[in-house]
């Protein structure tokens, strides 16, 4: 069960709520109104619990679990337990992300500005607005219906947030506009310049970067993680693409709708992503690239060329998947035949 | 000599004071009385200067050291120049660090809550705590005794320290329970819900993340690393377990004790790592792995199967260390007999 | 055109002026008296903006630009489209730079201090200071003259800031110099313990970091980046030397002068690094090496080894760069030719 120091538990819910909540079917309509008080993972839920079987890593736990009721895919009910009652969806983990949402809603304190904060009499606060301790609005700052500035963050002169944003605390925003919705991380740098400048022996000139940060709506940010302002056009981050902790993204890159980009990743300036392209964690994009929609990049490759729409890729510097994984095991081969002479 | 504008030094002490502190033997009880004013590097001490030998790439500083005395494991003792008064130490290096907090004990300052802190008064606040400007501390918030909140750093809803904690400046906690003697970096962020969603084209739908952060005691947290909570289970840092700057936990991972883990390196979400496991700068272990007790991972290395206790691992994905290091020598075989068709 | 809720354009200018400024010659003085407006990227230019040529992966956008005028090398004149107005500068990105700076001067605010700034009564505060909301500076600190410190950010006991230097919000310095003119960006750690200490498997030790962090003059640190500070030398950044985002830099580094280190690189402990090297991103560099002046790393690169001056390598481990060409050049025709076999 979730600590109660964190987090509020809604009421108990019947399976049929549930299965509604989550889109998916009862495999029983006898189980309809048994009663679910809360979600937990397979090898912790017991009888009152709700839980699901997503990646088949843990088919053991699911066979073993104590769950009163689980989502899984309707190809592997027959894994089932007797009498683990059942809800099947094509997506499970979605449906399982609904329930869990449904018991813990996103806590959001009651509108309200703290006196510990500094805001310019200038800027524009939007109905039932958060804005915490320490936040430091800044003049002509624009904040949409019920945004959330937690602690200590800065938004610099001019940002520009729609409604119900959220920015984590000990942030630091600037030149950007923030669509509806997204959710900004604590720690997150959005909008400094660039790293623009001509190198030069006498020391190096930097060039002004005379462009913005957009962030379209439904965008999250992750901790600690940091976006350049663009050198004269934007830099773009599209609707729905989630970026985790600790992320580069260099001056005037461009990325498409629903993209998900793992921890520690870079990208490098004026480099554009398609839509929905899945950017593993540590992986490096160099600069000037077109990389395709629906692209995939595994963990830690460097990309040092254009990736076609749908590609797999792997490696340093990348290859498709196939011939990289084929590379491995010709490697492991050649190994072991090798006599060592050096 | 440390400069006093940063450090403020303690009183001169005697090679018999220092032994004991070092844990360690005096080569010549003859130089029992010969008094010492401070530590120093090999290169630059004098004679009334206290140094080390430990990595042996530093053998011909030490050949030419000016200190009036050294600590070194007794293997190396015949190294010495003549008139360096030696110190025997199975681990010269841990005692050198003894002997220089002696001389530079941690400054923290007089137990005192700054007017400008930010303090909920339902907050616990324990004995003889020191709590800086900016800081803020939110409802429900627990700390024991002795424990240093640094400047504008915020501890958010329920966050639980225990004793002599102490907390770097524009950090975020959150959601976590710190264990005594800890210490956490500046711009660290503990707590925030991880990087949990199913993928959907309609739009990621986020997980909630119902878990905790739970560090250990005697743990220390680099700057600006990032740690998640965990989805449901918690995410654990385990005791006396050491991480560097800029370092990425995801959720649910669980660490043991005594680990070391190098800067800018990153474990994904639902891995275990066992005790004593020391992973290097920049490597990336993907999520649901275990890591055996013992392990070593090669800076930079990609980890994509579980390792065994006491292996030692390198490469991309990475192998055993020495396959890898055959690897490496192999392929620079093979390029020097390469007549270059491409 | 440059957002004008972010940015402030000045008034226009001839080219002859644009020339002088640009240190670049006009190459007709026909054009002399024509008035330039703006500067904006080449597709993006109008009749009245000023662009550059720099990269040729640009040549086609060059050739249909709209653009009043353009400065380019003088070799790359014949691709001038019909009626472009032309400057010819040896380094047409720094000429670019130069003009843009005319047009954009970085806006400061007038020297201020926030009534929302906390400030130690004993820190020494030079003439024309501008200190923003939430700032910290401790006992001790000592500002020269035209310092800008953004909001929230934190001034550690002792720290020593040269002239006109900026610090952007939210970061946190301590034990260090900060040479005149240089500029840090957001979330910055500078000067906090570096990785130190004996491991142990009853707890490692800390060893006390008695040096600090040397910023030389006109040096830039890029956003969230961590710098420690020495073991007992100091951590020192040359003169001139660019850092971009989440970089990493261990205890007793040593870089030199116009050194650039791309995002989320990282250089070991005690590493020294020449002048005027090259550092791409997500490298890591190993403790205790020699990287030669002019030395240049590709991007993720692994370097285990010293790197003489001028060389250039990747590879993890890092070889030359035609090496690590060659090698992968020949894994690709071995797995071309390789029927599988595992």
């Amino acid at each position: 069960m979730a600590d109660p120091k964190f987090f509020d538990k809604q009421r108990a819910l019947s399976l049929k709520e549930i299965a509604e909540i989550a889109g998916a079917a009862l495999h029983s309509e006898a189980d309809a109104g048994y009663m679910i008080e809360d979600v937990a993972a397979l090898d912790e839920a017991g009888a009152l619990d709700f839980s699901f079987l997503d990646n088949v890593k843990y088919k053991e736990q699911f066979k073993n679990t104590q769950a009163g009721a689980c989502v899984i895919h309707p190809d592997q009910k027959d894994l089932a337990p007797d009498g683990l009652k059942l809800l099947l969806s094509p997506n499970p983990y979605k449906s399982y992300a609904l329930v869990a949402q449904a018991f813990y809603p996103e806590h959001k304190p009651a509108g309200s500005i703290s006196e510990h904060a500094c805001i310019h009499p200038d800027a524009i606060i939007g109905e039932g607005c958060v804005i915490e301790a320490g936040a430091i609005i800044k003049e002509g700052v624009v904040l949409g219906e019920g945004c959330w500035i937690q602690e200590n963050t800065v938004l610099g002169v001019s940002a520009q947030l729609g409604d119900f944003v959220r920015v984590g605390g000990n942030s630091t925003l600037s030149h950007c506009h923030i669509g509806s919705y997204s959710k900004i991380y604590p720690g997150v740098r959005i909008g400094q310049d660039g790293f623009g400048f001509a190198m030069d022996l006498k020391g190096h000139v930097k060039v002004p970067q005379l462009g913005r940060v957009i962030i379209e709506e439904h965008v999250e940010i992750g901790a600690n993680t940091t976006i350049d302002r663009g050198a004269g056009p934007d830099t773009i981050i599209g609707q729905g693409t989630w970026i985790d902790n600790l992320v580069q993204i260099g001056h005037n890159v461009k990325m498409g709708r629903g993209c998900v980009m793992v921890a520690q990743s870079g990208i490098s300036g004026s480099t554009v992503v398609g839509d929905f392209v899945v950017i593993g964690g540590q992986v490096g994009i160099a600069g000037h690239l077109t990389i395709g929609s629906g692209a995939r990049i595994a963990a830690k490759s460097g990309i040092m060329r254009d990736v076609g729409a749908g590609e797999e890729q792997m490696g340093y510097p990348a290859i498709p998947l196939k011939q990289y994984m084929k590379q491995v095991a010709l490697l492991k081969r050649l190994i072991k035949k090798d006599k060592g002479v050096n």
